[in-house]
């Protein structure tokens, strides 16, 4: 149950995606030994503090007991912490307290983070949402006041969107927001799936809410942002009375017991407009495109948790003869089924953190870039990849903990073992910010389609020079060809999507994604073996192994792939749902 | 949260994998009627008495208190009126007072225990492996005194295999058997992750245990097998006075919890042998083999109970606009990245449904048929197909559970959905009864190489027949298209496994697993949308079209799977363990 912190994973993952070139021209004052300095330091309060709590907050849980939710057993103490050794502030702006690093890193960060306690993550994860929305649009009063509180940490922010009956559809929420006549609202409604919406680990919670004003029309446009918090805020910035909202209960959930998922009751709580009126969802997208991202990197956390302990029991459970070992009982490591299973796990955690750190490095060359033609390449790239890397990543965390479970046999189902956490854990990721499917169709739907799928044919045109240069090196050739082979199936599907929209293309969506993140995933792997080439440090040797691995047994998948993509909705079209049911 | 026994699906599954020829040949006495009635009936007792216990028996569980296991909540009335309606002997030879019933049909009414209650199913499921074991190997006095205990259910059965340093490897177990001087032997020892291995539903509780008689060999050879009993039984067949074994406590377990996990002590237990001494492990074999493909149904069944509730909410749950619905909110359903997984879904069920009740005919002819040159290609293809029944189904299971907490977006991590309750729930089935790995080490190194490859060969031309004639239909066409190229591969993965033995091959062995399991799933399909082509009935058109999503999205994939067979272990075995932890 001991985590590790990747931190040479993480050094050297960033390293492949052009984090030093970024670091060089935008940060520098930052060069490689800070940034392995942070990411030391980082690992070692995640691993001292943050990851002993992970286990008894699974067991114990937030709880919620007169109308106050109560942190798991340390986590308030752990936040205080948290706070305190300046991990909250990471990229956030030094004009608002922050410690203006990259994206890059601060994701690298929250990888160990999410890694070591998941439901912990959470909480920050949710307050760097609102910094998010506030530092883009927040008034005056709302950056003087609450942002700094935000960016140290002492205050928590969270995001609030979701109602019984407006989920995925954010059209349908009905929320009120009252003027009160003095330039400020009263909030009034029931949202649910709030995370972290209630706890006793901060002084105050800042609460970004989407709710209709009274003569709003209907749908999207009639939504509009506001921020209202648990203590009201007087205007010399001490807290002031209670509000008028609370937890109405906390969800019983399959994992992140840590987390308190609260329905949020609002009663005419005190509220401030954020940016304008009307503009509630493409505010809040600011925070979601973040939260997207983080989320993508928990499914990378959580899989190199999995990883992590299937790997020490793997050579740790002695079983058998194995071809690998002159032992008996021998480590089942050396069982090639298992070794087999573990060097997949950890080739796709690779692939998904290679394909979540590119995505911050262009979140930073996107704001920091001194053209406004690269800010804007940058920037169209970020967005075709964020859905990728929240989804793909998503998915790769259940698989991975899925099989690190398997790894442990009988033991695996065990829960004191802390494997099925992990399974439980990791369950959640594809589902919030956005499920996987809304991924998707933004993917087919909006991102493939900016610049006519000009953004898309020029990344597959760059991982084809990757898989030229692979092509040339005698040990990474078949990798070449897999991803060469990989990125024209990519191209065929792509073609095939931008001539067939509407129907043809969502029911395309998913098969689509998974296409994209595997084929994104075999060049990250296939530029980290380049960069590993030639070294006989076996940790180095060991990337072009896992990229081998990837192309045999994934990239090969990618015509195939392709294929279901081109199918037509035809046969769905035509199957309703008593036609299933027998 | 409702189930719906699938008997139409059933039906027409067993009528598609020859189940109606199997009877009119070997069971003159049963018609489709009788079979439908039985069906009916069973789906009737599942609905209404099993059921409605499932979640309670997984919020509550099986408690263990002063030495003794204590059924769930309405387990122990439930299994009563199991046995009291018969349902635990249909396939048991009438001779010990079965019901003579063939396998398959016993397979498909197990599905539907499994599906409305898998923690109950184990009970029964175990109960069967011990009468397997007693039938063929079992003494005249085991055979008068307990066989038919177990055939009626009256009392139970358990496999006691595992020790905790002997898992997957049972040469490795220590448990002792010290004869007692009168033909008896005396059982010390302990046994974990025992099923049902003590509860208060039956009289009595008949253990099969291995064991090492004082003198044995070491290994595999130096093992027996043993019956033990909770109570002894006297001569006259009435319960005697209660063993010398005990459970020592039961698991907390990640799924199954209304199924008692326990640690068994035997402290000089009064035993007997069963069969012959140093033949436990082939003794046993034979209920491993009957248990393995059980825990395939166990796959499909957790599969279809999660797709059923998956696809009720689907039609219950209305979100946005939906390009296949004029109504606003639309039913998810009409969503076409919701009815994909739905239908994709559907898809791997039939086809693991198909694959399991194929296996199931095949016991049967195995037995039955009048030829022995027939029977051994029976038994030959039925030992072939036994491991991908059990691993692919039950990865299947776990996949499709996985999809079923999708579709319920934010709603499904929430327990009370109980979509989560199936995803803990079919998570130990790759595990148990020999992980899929075990599995798929018996597929490459032992099943495929009977007959130097003939068996497999034999399959693949049949498949090819199928495909043939499903190109000739022009709407089924693509799918022989895709199932001759899975075909092709499938050949080419096996012929470079025959050629590739020792460490290549056990490298490959899921993977080969896998790609056997997509190719002989397709060929179900494609039988299926066969026997229901032209009718205008939507149950039977969807058919092809599930046949046809399946071609496009599994069967597509079968090359690459099959250039992941053929990679080679070279990279595996050059990668030690620190290597990846970096």
């Amino acid at each position: 149950m001991t985590f590790r912190a990747p931190v040479r994973d993480l050094a050297f993952a960033l390293s492949a995606v052009g984090h030093d070139a970024l670091l060089a021209r935008a940060y520098p004052e930052l060069d490689a030994d800070t940034v392995a300095a942070v990411l030391e330091a980082a690992g070692a309060f995640t691993t001292e503090v943050l990851a002993p709590l992970n286990r008894r907050g699974d067991i114990e849980g937030a709880t919620y007991a007169n109308g106050r939710v109560t942190a798991a057993p340390g986590f308030a103490d752990a936040y205080r912490a948290f706070v305190a050794g300046g991990w909250n502030s990471l990229s956030a702006d030094p004009e608002h307290g922050g410690q203006g690093l990259s994206k890059a890193m601060e994701l690298a960060v929250f990888e160990m983070v999410h890694a070591s306690n998941m439901a912990f993550g959470l909480c920050p994860m949710l307050t760097q949402a609102a910094i998010e929305a506030l530092t883009l649009h927040g008034s005056e009063r709302q950056k003087r006041l609450v942002l700094p509180k935000l960016v140290t940490g002492e205050w928590t922010g969270t995001m609030n969107l979701t109602e019984p009956q407006a989920g995925s559809d954010l059209a349908a929420l009905t929320t009120r927001a009252e003027p009160d006549g003095n330039g400020g609202y009263r909030l009034t409604g029931q949202k649910i799936f709030i995370t972290w919406g209630d706890h006793d680990a901060a002084d105050n919670i800042c609460h970004l809410v989407l709710a209709r004003t009274p003569d709003a029309p209907p749908g999207v446009k009639g939504v509009s942002l506001f921020l209202t918090t648990r203590r009201l805020v007087e205007d010399d910035g001490s807290l002031g009375a209670p509000n008028d909202l609370r937890p109405g209960s906390i969800e019983h959930k399959l994992g992140i017991h840590a987390s308190p998922t609260c329905v949020m009751l609002f009663e005419g709580a005190k509220a401030e407009l954020v940016g304008e009126l009307g503009q509630g969802l493409p505010h809040m997208f600011v925070m979601m495109n973040a939260a997207r991202l983080q989320v993508g990197v928990q499914g990378v956390a959580i899989a190199e948790r999995a990883f992590q302990q299937a790997l020490a029991f793997s050579q740790e459970r002695r079983q058998g003869k194995a071809v690998w070992s002159a032992d008996y009982p021998a480590a089942i490591y050396d069982h090639p089924d298992v070794r087999r299973t573990l060097m997949l796990m950890k080739a796709k955690i690779e692939a998904a953190r290679g394909i979540c750190l590119t995505t911050g490095v262009l979140t930073d060359i996107a704001r920091l870039a001194d053209s406004e033609e690269e800010r804007a390449a940058a920037r169209a790239r970020q967005e075709l990849l964020t859905p990728i890397a929240k989804s793909w990543s998503t998915d790769v965390g259940v698989e991975v903990a899925s099989l690190g479970v398997q790894v442990h046999g009988g033991m695996g189902f065990i829960e004191e073992t802390g494997a099925a956490q992990h399974y439980r854990d990791a369950r959640i990721a594809p589902i919030y910010e956005g499920t996987n499917g809304i991924q998707a169709m933004d993917l087919v739907g909006r991102k493939l389609r900016m610049a006519d799928g000009a953004v898309m044919r020029e990344l597959c045109a760059e991982m084809l020079l990757t898989a030229e240069g692979l092509t040339e090196s005698a040990e990474l050739a078949a990798v070449g060809r897999a991803l060469a082979a990989g990125v024209a199936a990519l191209e065929r599907a792509t073609g095939w999507l931008l001539a067939n929209g509407g129907a043809p293309s969502l029911a395309a969506a998913t098969p689509y994604l998974t296409l994209a993140g595997d084929v994104i995933g075999g060049w990250m792997l296939g530029r980290q073996a380049m960069a590993a080439a030639g070294s006989d440090d076996p940790w180095l040797k060991s990337k072009g192994a896992l990229a081998r691995l990837y192309a045999s047994q994934v990239l090969s998948l990618a015509p195939g792939r392709a294929d279901g993509v081109c199918q037509g909705p035809d046969d769905l079209e035509a199957t309703p749902a008593h036609a299933l049911a027998g």
